[in-house]
């Protein structure tokens, strides 16, 4: 039997040519359980090879061991679309000479597509794999459910290495990424701690302001006028939007009501809107809890998407251009709409867009939820310390002291107001909020360059300066 | 809802920007039904555009109007894998003043990925479609299964438009090429005619010859030492072919083997191996009837591969590299295997490699199954009109006056020897079919290039010249 099987990840280094200066790439389906970037960047750092740019779909918590290796030059530069705040805190108090380049989920691969950031080597955790390559996220004991992220890697990098904990017998059926891409498959113990992978089940708030919240979302939805036969929702796993979720999966079997499709980062909540019949079918990107696994494996309803299909903004088409209503969230939004998922309230980094301003720029409808002010800091304020999504892609803010709609959007505004909603304008919210608060003190940043936001079109959104 | 619809393919040719000179695409999945290649055509002629290329990955009978555009230069350059004789006659006549392009269906996808021969605009057909483009073979009335052909087409072209007779709800599911590629979809009445883009059921041979060489074929892979635990396997729709299969299938049951996979271009016989345990797997480019089609429909143990994962030599893998036995025919075999499927006993072309040299290339056993001599011409002979694949890639040649076995394949001699199979030399059967035939009078040929048969490698393999 033909095998592009290696004996380890040094001979997959080796033979990929790995050199000072070159791009490695790495996907975040296995989140905070991921064991590939560590164990890859180790080996290499341990062969001598410096001055790497990594591009990885996003970072987390586990992966804080990336630090050393930038503080000993073997990393150079980072490329991502989320950075939890446990690495992303160093990063803003300077440790890098280059500023880590933030991107969307759908500018990421659109931007290796048209090579702008190209890549020499991928490291693809696949939890199977046959030996050619051909390989899936939906088996195996490190099953995390869709590779989504993963496929702009496999199809434009120069080479592509599959790292699996799990080899299934050629050919593979079912798979995500396809041997014609892959040059070589190694087999290791684990590629993640099956915890981190995905979370046993996602969880609805029960803050009581988070549930007044999912509450309101749930109304401006039923009274935007987009609920109806055929509708598309895409939210994500915090607790308010799958609150959110819940109420408005009542709304729908009530009035029988029968959408389209659920989009994107799919949890257990969307599976049961799809069994209930909310929905015909699910589109997933990357899957958040077991259930979501079970079900991407099992229902032909729910079916994987690319990252490029998902929002690529290079594409023909993607599907959140087809979307009508997405839930965010925000960890500031200022009274121009502008939403801030990167920093915190201290102006260290704990975030990134994701699909944040990716579903904000082709939904119909953009939401986000927040609570005016949490641990006596307020969310909404005169200007975000960064601008993730712009405030021209956002349609309305659900607080628990009231609806502020974008002036932009007179429509959505009326109707929101017949139905009697509790619509107030922004600036109140702002003053509402730092009545609460008192009137915060901005973060005092240095005039160091530590992150640049690129916006879906490629121009420069905003830059993160490091913090003092 | 968003859409790609526009109202006709006239309106997409304009929006598409075609112009002299460029080249268009088809692909040829509705075989000989298909109806969207002469409708393209015909309203580009109307439009009054000229000198264009057409890459088509194959050309049937119901094409012969593209004779017609090439008399009047709306067609000035052919590429195709393969070429029926309806349309071949009269290119050999020498119609052309450029010589056709004859690629093979791996070579034609790695072609147009590397941008040897790029694509402005590829028409689609596509039996079923959603408005942004996001389409299947499977279903609708023109179902035809895989569409694998038309993969390299949708991602490289650049501009692509899908033709389809049905418009399904966004997003269609189980897509086979996705809206990301898609630049316009065009609703018309009928891609094709059922009765011709798949057979009812295809038809293993009556014929008492082809019965004793498909016995014999068995028998070769039998005693080959590859029929065992994990067997994969690739046989054409011929009727000998068939035969073999169904002779194969008996001597698998009988001896407990389970197989891999089958291979290529399904048929109901591949299957039936498949519901017989005989295969676990099928990995389908192309459905030839409708078992196939309603099999890669309903079964998950039948799918569909793109043409560049099945058999490109540009990809850093491909299924036939990992195939264990072809069998293929010959319309000439000479004295160092190579086989000739371009062209007939008078030199006009009447066919083509399609996979023939791809899989004799990647396949470990390449069998030719071909009576020594059809309607009083020899089929084994001295130097083949036309080298289609070269001898180097076949190992045996099974015909009904014995079993020739290429002399580079020394093992496979001694096996097939020991097992007491009627092994003889392959000039025995070319004299025995001169002997039959009386020694054949050449082909007269003139002096001009009609066709250029391009090699897997991208080099010059052969020239077909026309007929005087």
């Amino acid at each position: 039997m033909r095998s592009k099987v290696v004996s380890s990840i040094r001979e997959a280094v080796e033979l990929a040519g790995l050199k000072d200066g070159m791009t490695v790439s790495f996907h975040h389906h296995l989140r905070n359980g991921d064991y590939v970037l560590n164990t890859v960047m180790d080996q290499i750092a341990d062969m001598g090879i410096k001055e790497l740019t990594v591009n990885a779909s996003s970072l987390f918590a586990c992966h804080k061991p990336l630090l050393g290796h930038i503080k000993n030059r073997v990393v150079a530069k980072i490329l991502t679309n989320y950075m939890a705040e446990e690495v992303g805190r160093e990063i803003s108090c300077g440790i890098m000479d280059r500023a880590v380049e933030f991107r969307t989920h759908g500018g990421r691969p659109s931007d290796i597509a048209s090579g702008r950031t190209p890549i020499d080597v991928a490291f693809i955790a696949a939890p199977i794999s046959d030996p050619l390559g051909n390989c899936s996220g939906k088996y195996g004991k490190s099953a995390c459910g869709s590779l989504g992220y993963a496929f702009a890697d496999a199809m434009y990098a120069d080479k592509v290495v599959i790292i699996t904990d799990e080899l299934a017998s050629y050919p593979l059926m079912d798979w995500s990424i396809e041997e014609t891409c892959v040059d070589y498959v190694v087999k290791v113990d684990a590629i993640g701690d099956p915890a981190g992978i995905v979370s046993g089940t996602t969880r609805i708030t029960r803050d009581p302001v988070g549930l007044v919240m999912a509450e309101q979302a749930a109304l401006v939805i039923r009274h935007s006028g987009l609920l109806k036969e055929g509708f598309s929702f895409q939210t994500g796993a915090g607790g308010a939007s799958l609150a959110a979720s819940k109420f408005l999966k009542e709304i729908m079997l009530k009035e029988n009501i029968r959408g389209s499709f659920g989009l994107g980062g799919i949890t257990g909540y969307l599976v049961d809107m799809l069994h209930a019949g909310c929905f015909e079918k699910l589109l997933d990107v990357q899957c958040f809890d077991l259930d979501a696994v079970e079900s991407i494996r099992k229902d032909p309803r729910h079916q994987e998407i690319s990252a490029e299909h998902y929002a690529s903004p290079g594409a023909k088409s993607a599907v959140v251009d087809s979307l009508d209503v997405v839930i965010l969230g925000a960890a500031e939004i200022d009274t121009d709409f502008n939403v801030n998922v990167h920093t915190d309230s201290n102006g260290y980094i704990m975030g990134g867009s994701g699909g944040h301003s990716d579903t904000a720029a082709g939904a119909k409808l953009a939401m986000i939820i927040a609570p005016i002010q949490r641990a006596r800091m307020p969310i909404v304020t005169d200007r975000v310390t960064c601008i993730s999504t712009p405030g021209r892609d956002v349609d309305v803010l659900v607080t628990q002291a009231g609806i502020a709609v974008n002036p932009e959007n007179a429509e959505l505004k009326d109707r929101l107001v017949d139905a009697g909603l509790n619509i107030v304008n922004i600036h109140d919210l702002k003053r509402k909020a730092e009545h609460l608060t008192g009137t915060p003190k901005k973060p005092m940043m240095g005039s160091r360059e530590v992150g640049k936001v690129i916006c879906r079109d490629g121009s420069l959104l905003d830059t993160i300066y490091s913090v003092r």
